[in-house]
């Protein structure tokens, strides 16, 4: 099985582009709902919360992981490797930083996140190791919350975004990292705001296409993964809410299991 | 001690009530920081939560308890008292409920809080058993990231603002009970949005006065108590973001501990 966690449901963009590159593969899903949003956590927290999530789905017979959540991507990923020194683990900072450097000509990469996400200079330091880049970065933690009100398509989220971006588009990158698992959701906003020169660079889809390509070259790892189609989600806290997020991001058909004991 | 705890940082609008009301108390606090928001998540986990906080500060030398968290005295209330049925345990409900009761004269009582406090129904539930009020609630869950972000001065948040309270408004409560901790920090912003002619019922101001009143009544419960003035704040996760918040609320003088192997 294909083990995706992420601090939330956020991270069900990855599992959407994984059923559209990868149909076949058994998906096992965490999202710690309980203790959402990992965001504003310090990098201790973040590490402590990412183990467990991992040990969650390793029990349950993952044999690869994807750490669904730029957060954990960001701060917690020599921390699992360490753990788990025999498990592919994918993040989705590498697969997006490759993109945006393939994709700009200006050299100027713009990239948006959480508060931990961006303070952790990670984007910034990934992308030094290719070459000479400027990198212009912006935290917008209330993106999240307005997308998990359901207000992701409101005027008041557009006045969030051009607030947000403004500062970000009068730098020009012609590239924009959407460096958190949640922003496919709102897009159009941010591609509207942000102005049509500036290419999108959506984590969930990279990372989907870098797991494809790593599969097809290494059959004894691909070998071990079970192929029936199944998806099961696991939350650490089942809510009405929390469900209607899962259905607005999967559709309806999806099962969604609640263990709460271990978080 | 008089031991206080919330989700997060907001009930520290409580100890800086207890402190006015209160100056000699010594006063303990628990921000479960690491795991903040609780206003989205389930009963269950509320209350596994909220009885964890709980010890804390028991083990830590709390003689009573203040629920400094809507969300917890909405679900957690009667777990915490099944556990220390000998420690009196304060809420900040019922007090906001006896003093919009007391304010109102028109019977309409208007409510905002988070989504966890608002959909458990504990404000109506309570209001009608002091005689017939006809009560408005919305949950308004964006009101506390945007305050955590520092936007609480914002157009946007006027805006927001506007759009959860325009429905309330129209049906013209003379008293709007403040159900989330962290909303006296907007105050302003909901009084010129609600209107002049509704009254707003601060569950900070509400609860530290009721306090107050109980131990000047109950001699042997304020002998118990220390005073030496002293304030200790502990968080489960402390970051700059969060120590940034308590300043805003309580100034700079303060001591922040840091306890995340519990949480």
């Amino acid at each position: 099985m294909i083990g995706i966690f992420d601090s939330g449901v956020g991270g069900l963009t990855v599992v959407r582009e994984l059923q559209k590159e990868l149909p076949e593969y058994d998906l096992i899903y965490f999202g710690d709902t309980a203790r959402t949003p990992y965001g504003n956590k310090s990098k201790e927290t973040i590490i402590k919360y990412a183990l467990e999530d991992a040990d969650f789905l390793i029990a349950r017979g993952a044999h690869v992981l994807v750490v669904a959540c730029n957060t954990v991507s960001a701060l917690g990923i020599d921390a699992l490797r360490k753990r788990y020194p025999d498990i592919p683990i994918f993040e989705v900072i590498t697969p997006a930083v490759k993109k945006a450097i393939e994709l700009s000509n200006n050299k100027r990469i713009g990239i948006i996140g959480t508060r931990a996400t961006i303070g952790s200079g990670i984007y910034e330091k990934k992308i030094a190791e290719e070459g000479r880049f400027s990198v212009i970065s912006k935290a917008c933690p209330l993106f999240v919350p307005f997308i998990e009100e359901g207000w992701h398509k409101s005027a008041e989220l557009k006045r969030i975004a051009r607030r947000y971006l403004d500062g970000l588009k009068n730098e020009n990158p012609d590239v924009l990292i959407l460096g958190c698992t949640h922003y496919p959701i709102i897009k159009d906003i941010i591609q509207v705001k942000i102005g049509r020169r500036t290419r999108l660079v959506d984590s969930a889809l990279s990372i989907a296409q870098e797991i494809k390509k790593l599969l097809f070259s290494d059959k004894g790892l691909d070998n071990k993964l079970s192929k029936n189609k199944e998806l099961k989600i696991y939350l650490s806290d089942k809510t009405p809410h929390s469900i209607n997020i899962v259905n607005k991001i999967l559709g309806n058909n999806v099962n969604i299991y609640e263990d709460s004991d271990n978080f």
